[in-house]
């Protein structure tokens, strides 16, 4: 149905997954293709008031499931609202995180059912998936260095890196699973990685 | 699994079913039978804050999807929270609204696909589904008379009847479909409703 091309980035924070969508976006904006980048959870105003209350600490006691379904209620007006209506107008839609992200921190990283997030997200979205998904994939002992260099690590870190672990072995386990992943090894230049985007965005395109 | 029993009563608004609730616990605690009495959407800190923004009439374009994902949310939230937790520990949990309210306003009355509601919310609750549903059915007609005596049926109206004929509609289809169900005539008293509940209750508690 879709005339664009809806292209997705993914990868824990600090990867550079918004740095990689903004440098693509220009690209792409210089050679006078229409763009259209967004984010999530937010993107629309339901979605930035859905972001704000999940992030809000008062809720402690939100269950896991309730949080998978505020994430896919935001993801769904996302798509309705945004994805859908860019991409019927021939639009190349970047996206920072999509439903794989849920599957990866909430699955993977927090041992939610993956069947149950799978299913809801693709109730939400009517089963739109991504032509391609660039995975900036970084070994969560990398992204954590920084702070190690300064001290050793405590209880919490220890525990911080088992769940970013988890996040990112899920992520690999969802490339393997799907023919629409481009895994970058995140730990290259900016450039580097900016090239190799450009190049693949190029053989789909002719850009 | 629950000890407990979970008691819903379904209807439009106006058709008595938060009085009958409250009769019905009232009877209930006089008998020292231990209750908990909680209301859809809300009955949580989470979940009235979903209420609260489902209500807001800034959020003008929320999507049919995205709505019935946020009502899931909350309904979530209010099983892992209270519901289970009470009916675990051998309560008669009264519910004002559940499921097939999200079925008969937003699948038979707006239209959203019943199969997609029936799903997020099965996902979302685990799939617990109450013991008796008590439906107090009062025809559209009989809801919206009283505007009637005092001037005709202007345009919207017409409309906001054909919308609770679609739900009232959509209650009786639930009903034949679910053997959970006792259909009340709404039209007649509050006692009369009332011994009929206690009634229904006794044959199944010996109370």
């Amino acid at each position: 149905m879709s005339k664009g091309l809806f292209i997705v980035f993914e990868g824990v924070d600090g990867s550079g997954k918004s740095t990689q969508l903004d440098l693509l976006n220009k690209y792409l904006t210089a050679r006078q293709i229409p763009t259209c980048a967004t984010r999530e959870p937010g993107g629309t105003p339901v979605g930035e008031k859905i972001r704000e209350f999940l992030l809000d600490p008062v809720f402690q006691e939100m269950q896991g499931h309730t949080e998978s379904l505020l994430y896919a209620a935001a993801r769904a007006q996302l798509v309705a609202q945004v994805i859908r209506p860019a991409l019927e107008q021939g639009t190349v839609v970047l996206c920072d995180r999509y439903i794989d992200s849920s599957l990866a921190y909430q699955g993977y990283g927090r041992g939610l059912d993956i069947e149950f997030l799978k299913k809801i997200n693709e109730l939400g979205t009517g089963g739109l998936q991504p032509h391609i998904t660039f995975l900036l994939s970084l070994p969560p002992e990398e992204g954590l260095a920084r702070s190690r260099r300064t001290k050793s690590a405590d209880r919490l870190e220890n525990e911080a890196m088992d769940f970013h672990r988890r996040v990112w072995t899920g992520y690999l386990a969802l490339a393997r699973q799907n023919q629409s992943y481009v895994v970058l090894d995140a730990r290259r230049s900016i450039e580097t990685l900016h090239e190799e985007i450009c190049s693949v965005m190029g053989g789909m395109m002719g850009v």
